[in-house]
């Protein structure tokens, strides 16, 4: 008798379920519940189908060779059974059904398995503050919440929007409203800084600035108390700790949630985290029941702690893994180390494992380096600078963690990924100093960016390098009274001497050797270059002439533009 | 006493080792010598240079904050001594000093050393037939060819070329003629296929293709007999087994062979590839000589064997090693998996591991994977296809090479470098299946194009994907009567119906269920879709039907495009 398979959910991890279970059973039963009625469709398209990047909804759930996703095609090309405008109401695991009900009629039905799937996704967290289920105040949730967004930009009646969150989605959906329909946007933080979970300070500056450089207004510290409706113009007013904001349409991007209580209510057991807890090979605590997806939580592999991780690509490896195990194959979800990109108007944000608060937290001791250099060869022409911070655990010199950010996004992207392969097998960082990468001037350098971020760090762990980066440079400059000695050339460091005069010392690269009586050898001092090698050199240098208390300044002054545009 | 380096080469190696020995060891007396004028520059973007891409030279012997790499940058800022125009005769081991010749005074005399660095890099080799040594007859070896050259490209002198060579120097020259300067270029190779050391036929069959749709007149399988000069013309003949040239200037990129000579009549041990033999601390076999870069052999960490491996990203890597061991640290270098990319024109191309004759030849037994996929969410716009061969043992399941090629070079390399890390530690396809990079629509699709290779490779591993590479099929097409299965749109597949009638069966994927009738069982057929995926799905859909003598073709049409753009 062949195996009923019935998959909940069909987005992401469920289609994919689905196909490749037929094609490693070709007798199967499988069918492919939704509450929905647009299905296997490319949720992380939604801000860019919001922008105008895509500019039919139907893309997003069309194949490569342009046939449109829906049961017709899984029923005719797949081989599956789908079902759609049907909720999972009661997962029944004795009698081995789910008590089903059919949205558009209202009936009830009940639907047998062998072997069921939960692909039940995570829904858009609404904030406890009054007025978010006000008309105006949407979530970015689905393709319908998409759809009515856009149609009200279309119209041109949205002059203003609020966006709360400064997460991923947050980010993504505020450059759409930003970038094509020119809305004026202010995106609203409580942490201070954007992207927290996934970024450290460094690397944040540099994405928030670059916002910022878009025009977009964003708050940070800031605390939304309650939104509420203007009368009579119904516009809406958004008040915050910092200030209040009189906007036509709030975004709510706040996070996301597991959607777990089908599997709760089954008793199912759920994690710390508040994901469906799986095995190895994906089996929640009833061994015919398998879960993935956004719904699951999964072990992050460099802290050892289960964490959530709504993230399509993971949602798709587990899927294929889901299906080789219901099928009878073995086959293993070891976990993740959260690598993640984005693309941040002109620029490519991209990471993988523990920033270095998460590090900590983690009982860590976490040392990082802060790099700049250009995405390839410098004498090959239209470089870009890329911006990366790589962290190690002190100690044991393993690497914990990466971020990049720089405006050719795939070379950003491209040094992160080798870096999280490094993580996925937990190796230190003398694998990234010699990490064997490809190498032709018009792709990357000989000693190419990812693996002098490696050398820095090794240099820092040897006690050689003494850093400080440029966000704490900028702040203890601004409030005490440390000199910097800067080795850049005279035109260069010209406009800082006029302005900071005595706290301004230049003496170029070249003199540095026969001038070096010229620094007061007990005086602290920054050492600045261009982006960071030579002011490394310097230090080294001054310490054999027993000048010691200097500081260098990561990435020199490429990172402190990165991180201040309009310091002078 | 302060420890005494001399360092023999100044191009890539020796300057590396010069300035983090002296950052490490402020005290060391350092002495970098070589004979040439010019030093420390990218050799690597000699192609660049006569190209145009780079207009002055200098530029490849400057550094990013544009200062000169002369003798007096290194005296000034690095703190190290350069000689130029020295050129070292002998090594005394016994006596640990280096006799070296001053070229401009052909004076002698004798440098001590405590410790000794061998960079002596690689020279172009000089093919054995007549005519090598005639006036228009060049290398690319160094600064001066380049100029030599490009000034007479320049004058409007040069008309028609021949480059004796298809490897990585001979690719880049050719496309730096060809593209800027307009010259009629016949690139010449013996073996059948360009790169021939460096790619399998599938991807190598990509970059042809590239080449000759830019004009490139591409003579394969072809063997050189002369050059011979023309009366009075003082063009150049160029015999070869295939047909006879004539031209105006030869470029020879028949290789490069390690600079051995002086280690050799030291009496230092050689290894059998050719180049010096050294230990992971980089040195030879006298402990107090370390050798380099170009000049020695190196692991290859797939194979076992000891290979030679000329690459600027090498020699750098190396150069901190040494630094670091002779300075009394330890560091390794454990080998290379021959990581490697190239801009063919529009297209990058990149590889890492083992080609599959190479992985035949060390005794395993290869299968691979070819797959065509965008490199990014194909819902968002301009994505650019990636095509990837991916190799493995079927036994052991262990990676051993990946190649690339794509129109978006940077997202190639990506993907190889991935890979490479993998191969770096020895994993197998599943690695490579799950493998977590990062992903957002612009950079990536969910389920990424590395992913999807490990996938078809753990599919084919497992038997269930029959597949036959786009250019066997070609090949077989041409010569025996099998059929195609055409499974894309009637659209697609009418021009193909036309030519081919009774052996071109058009079934689009669509009605491919219900249609099984029309499908003969018992005869074989190849299976053809877009890319890939459809034509799998189908070959396991007829399998259960009992249709089971199909194969399909790898990549689909995509590949068949890119290998023979004319196939219709």
């Amino acid at each position: 008798m062949s195996k009923k398979v019935l998959i909940i959910g069909a987005v992401a991890l469920g289609p994919k379920v689905a196909c490749r279970l037929r094609r490693l059973d070709p007798e199967a039963e499988i069918t492919l519940i939704d509450r929905d009625n647009l299905i296997s469709y490319g949720g992380c398209g939604i801000p860019y189908y919001v922008g105008g990047d895509i500019s039919d909804i139907e893309e997003l759930y069309s194949t490569t060779s342009h046939a449109v996703r829906d049961a017709a095609f899984f029923e005719n090309c797949k081989g599956v059974k789908v079902l759609t405008r049907v909720e999972a109401r009661e997962i029944k695991r004795r009698e081995k059904q789910v008590r089903v009900c059919h949205l558009d009629t209202g009936e009830e039905e009940l639907l047998s398995y062998d072997k069921l799937v939960l692909a039940t996704g995570a829904r858009a967290v609404r904030p406890p503050f009054p007025g978010v289920d006000l008309p105006g105040v949407f979530t970015v949730s689905d393709l319908h919440d998409a759809e009515t967004i856009k149609s009200l930009m279309a119209k041109g009646s949205v002059g203003k929007v609020a966006v709360i969150g400064a997460g991923a989605i947050g980010l993504e959906i505020t450059e759409a409203m930003t970038d094509l329909w020119g809305i004026e946007t202010t995106l609203i933080e409580m942490e201070d800084q954007v992207m927290p979970t996934l970024l450290g300070k460094c690397i944040a500056r540099v994405a928030a600035k670059e916002m910022e450089k878009h025009g977009v207004d964003l708050l940070l510290e800031a605390r939304v108390h309650e939104i509420s409706r203007i009368e009579p113009t119904g516009k809406l007013l958004v008040n915050t700790s910092k200030r209040a904001l009189e906007v036509d349409m709030v975004i709510l991007a706040a996070g996301v949630r597991p959607n777990t209580s089908l599997a709760r209510d089954a008793g199912l057991s759920i994690g710390r985290s508040g994901g469906i807890s799986v095995d190895r090979r994906m089996r929640t605590s009833d061994p015919d029941i398998y879960a993935g997806g956004d719904c699951v939580e999964v072990r992050n592999l460099i802290s050892g702690e289960n964490m959530l991780m709504a993230l399509g690509s993971l949602a798709n490896r587990q899927g294929r893994i889901i299906a080789t195990n219901i099928s009878g194959g073995q086959s293993h979800f070891k976990g993740t180390v959260g690598t993640f990109c984005i693309k941040i108007f002109d620029l490519g944000v991209s990471k993988a494992g523990l920033t270095y608060r998460q590090a900590k937290e983690t009982g860590f001791d976490p040392v990082y380096a802060v790099v700049a250099q250009a995405d390839h060869a410098h004498f090959y022409p239209s470089s870009e600078l890329i911006y990366i911070s790589l962290l190690a655990d002190k100690k044991s010199r393993k690497i914990l963690g990466i971020e990049a950010a720089g405006k050719n996004g795939v070379a950003v992207k491209a040094r992160v990924d080798t870096v999280a392969v490094l993580l996925q097998h937990g190796l230190d960082v003398d694998e990234v100093c010699c990490l064997e990468t490809a190498y032709a001037p018009p792709y990357a350098s000989a000693m190419d960016v990812i693996n002098n971020a490696g050398n820095v760090l090794d240099n820092i762990l040897a006690g050689f390098d003494r850093p400080i980066d440029a966000a704490d440079f900028l702040n203890e400059f601004a409030h005490h009274k440390t000199r910097v000695l800067d080795i850049r050339g005279e035109k260069e460091a010209a406009p800082f001497k006029e302005k900071y005069g005595e706290s301004w010392l230049n003496i170029p690269h070249e003199q540095l050797r026969r001038r070096v009586g010229d620094i007061p050898a007990d005086e602290p001092f920054f050492l600045l270059c261009d982006t960071g090698p030579r002011a490394y050199e310097t230090q080294i240098f001054l310490s054999s002439k027993g000048i010691t208390h200097t500081r260098l300044i990561q990435g020199g002054f490429a990172m402190i533009r990165a991180t201040d545009p309009e310091f002078i």
